[in-house]
């Protein structure tokens, strides 16, 4: 839950109260609605999405109300009376449909479907954006860095340099994208996960010498100990320390648990380091590295059979670096029960209209082929068409279908267990190993296939 | 004040807890340090950074403290006894030193200094990083986003696409930067400042057609309407329907604020937009546009002459994308008195030691010519000497010096007043007017000088 106390409802743009008390006032407050959520474009110019945030944000949906501080402050701007009464006694009381946490999801894909009267659904536009958005860009971000340092230990050192109070969200997201630590102490209290991490430069600093800072940080903590060894001279006098300060650790019968390096050449050095440990019987000893890494740097550590146990990373996982946000967007495509869509000159910003469910078809090996946007009252599509391209259909009688939109959320009330980070990390590994690797590429990565329903592209056309 | 309740203690990485329990077990609880803050590589390849997070990191200090709870939470990791019941009682009691909101600097500069013992300043190190990196890019940002905008209204519409809770700190960051207006309603709440926005795509797909979308809202509110003309068709449908009722309003003597564009050719659209509300004697209704945009795009279209009277920024101002963070560091420079850097491989990332203060020098004009980082008891400096490269110099005795490090705190204490984002915001108008332009220019721009004082340079050549 994030820390808003009583200021959830204030948690949104100024025009969603506008929307709501024009609707109020002109006698639509119980209109029923129906939006969606969907992104156009994957971010880091990547072919999917890990789908994140639906926790925080069912758990927000629970909450947001206006405490009488909001309401007073909204009454400064001349709202009227009846409708700021209205708001005081103000729950979400819709339905939510969604994809569950951890899902490998596409452009276009209605990932969420909210269904309730159009002022709820209107007021929670901006919180659901805001959340679904970073927490997906930031495990999808995850997901790829996990991708090429494989079963190495991926630590999210990012709080440091996050943005702001985003940083406690990214950090969960990194977790549920495949993150095994964080030094978040924060994150890792709200996500029940142990913290990661040892020492800074100054502690090495507030020493009369290295050898004394690392002997010290031993006899403290003999069981966690990771020296960082690049404050003088990471060859010639961090190396040696540590090495001397683990043979005596290894004489009391303790292990040095790993050293880190945080500048220089980290292929040259973890080589260097590896060779030294190894030549003093120091084969346990792990070698952790950081220093504005990333998915690329990583890679071409990799390409290098750098001895890497482990990677600190920071600005890459705390911001999503570099893209800096998912395009998500919120669009309205039911009022009155009827369809209703938003039509645009670039046939790529027009959206879907009517109650949509999302399908996915995997052939006989499990291997994900292709998704479909379908209306709800389409069980079996047995073609899907290419929602933009005449022409284009894909057969799915060889596929096995799976529904991937399930309600989450009934009459304001969350049906789902609580799925912690982790939890949505394992999902997310059930899954993706099922999606074809020229999807997964870091550069310019095969498209998946998602196309419509022929009961969806009825319904665009009859519109048109 | 950031929204943390009780958590502010957790609001860190855990080696900080680690490293002060080091401490405390150590005997060096007492022992006198000094950090400086200080960041190597501007954002967005510019030349400067404007100073921002100041105000939230002075309260985030006060209440910087361990609850029960949180010290609860450490006692599972193994924490002593004797420093958890220390850490109860933990308030930060020391000095801080730093430049004003809303000031410019540039690589290298000590812009703040903290003075107090080793556990209360190692404590405090990532939430100061993570306020000030933030907040500095942000205001950066707008910054550059103001300069090429001009008068223009600047908007801040990033909240959906911010990165979660960050989204409060980057609209009260974009304000000090120089935008005008906010969407996010609990910023505009926090920061005392007008909200900003109208309507969606949905209030438009929620009546039975949009001429009567815009109708009913300029009946809700005569006085603030901004009609979005995109939903259908801009030219053919949005425009004539805005251009209708803005008519009606005139001749009820009503005067419709303007309209907004938030897709298509913003340069053809505004220019045939401008044609036709002119045409219809509607000269004072504004032209808004929105989508995608950052200071490049915005340049481009003012190079082209769109006329466009005010810009809702989304994406760039909320991530400041296309750097994901400011690489601000916190480093010791002084330990018991004495002072103490981290040398390193790289000139470029070795520390400065010693307590030290920031000059300023102006021409006759006022115009910034050079910065000095000098240690304390340096009053007046003579000549500055180009940091890493030795032999290059510049003598100062035809400039005006001006300090600009100030004592901020007092053993914990605020000794400022309050400064408001728009307070920051136009004391950073008063300061970029005499900053020579080939400083600011958004591609390639002019590095502006920073040097070092004699004083200093003698202190890091004995340390060598």
């Amino acid at each position: 839950m994030l820390p808003l106390s009583q200021y959830t409802g204030l948690y949104t743009d100024y025009y969603e109260l506008t929307m709501a008390q024009g609707y109020f006032l002109n006698g639509m407050k119980d209109t029923p609605v129906v939006f969606d959520y969907f992104f156009r474009k994957c971010p880091y110019e990547g072919s999917y999405v890990v789908f994140s945030g639906l926790q925080e944000m069912l758990e927000t949906l629970t909450a947001f109300s206006f405490s009488g501080e909001a309401v007073q402050y909204l009454a400064g701007f001349g709202f009227n009376n009846g409708f700021l009464d209205w708001l005081k006694n103000f729950r979400f009381t819709a339905d939510v449909f969604s994809v569950m946490e951890g899902e490998l999801v596409f452009p276009y894909e209605p990932c969420i479907r909210i269904e309730g009267n159009i002022i709820e659904c209107q007021l929670v536009e901006t919180l659901l954006l805001n959340l679904i958005n970073f927490e997906s860009l930031i495990a999808t971000k995850a997901s790829r860095i996990k991708r090429v340092a494989g079963n190495r230990q991926l630590m999210d050192f990012g709080f440091r340099r996050a943005q702001g109070l985003g940083g406690l969200q990214a950090s969960r997201a990194a977790i549920a994208g495949g993150f095994n630590r964080t030094s978040n102490l924060l994150s890792a209290f709200q996500n029940g996960l142990e913290p990661s991490g040892t020492m800074a430069h100054s502690w090495i600093q507030a020493f009369e010498d290295e050898y004394t800072a690392f002997r010290v940080y031993s006899d403290l903590y003999p069981e966690s100990c990771v020296f960082l060894v690049d404050t003088y001279d990471t060859l010639k006098s961090g190396l040696p320390n540590a090495i001397k300060v683990a043979l005596e650790m290894k004489a009391r019968g303790l292990k040095l648990v790993g050293i880190r390096l945080d500048s220089g050449d980290l292929s040259y050095l973890s080589k260097k380091a590896r060779g030294m440990l190894d030549d003093a019987g120091l084969q346990y000893v792990q070698i952790i590295v950081s220093n504005q890494l990333d998915e690329y740097v990583i890679k071409s550590l990799m390409e290098q059979s750098a001895p890497i146990d482990g990677f600190g990373i920071g600005t890459a996982i705390a911001s999503g670096k570099d893209s800096g946000a998912l395009d998500g967007v919120y669009k309205l495509s039911m009022i009155n029960n009827s369809p209703t869509y938003k039509r645009s000159e670039n046939p790529t910003k027009t959206t879907f209209p009517g109650k949509k469910v999302l399908y996915r078809y995997a052939d006989q090996t499990g291997l994900f082929q292709a998704d479909a946007i379908a209306l709800e009252n389409e069980e079996v599509i047995e073609r899907i068409l290419h929602p933009f391209e005449t022409g284009k259909q894909l057969l799915t009688s060889n596929y096995r279908q799976e529904k991937l939109i399930h309600k989450v959320m009934e009459h304001g009330k969350i049906l789902i267990e609580k799925r912690a980070a982790v939890e949505a990390a394992e999902y997310l590994q059930s899954r993706i190993k099922y999606l074809p690797g020229e999807h997964t590429r870091l550069l310019n990565p095969h498209i998946y296939k998602v196309g419509i329903s022929p009961g969806l592209y009825r319904l665009i056309n009859e519109h048109n």
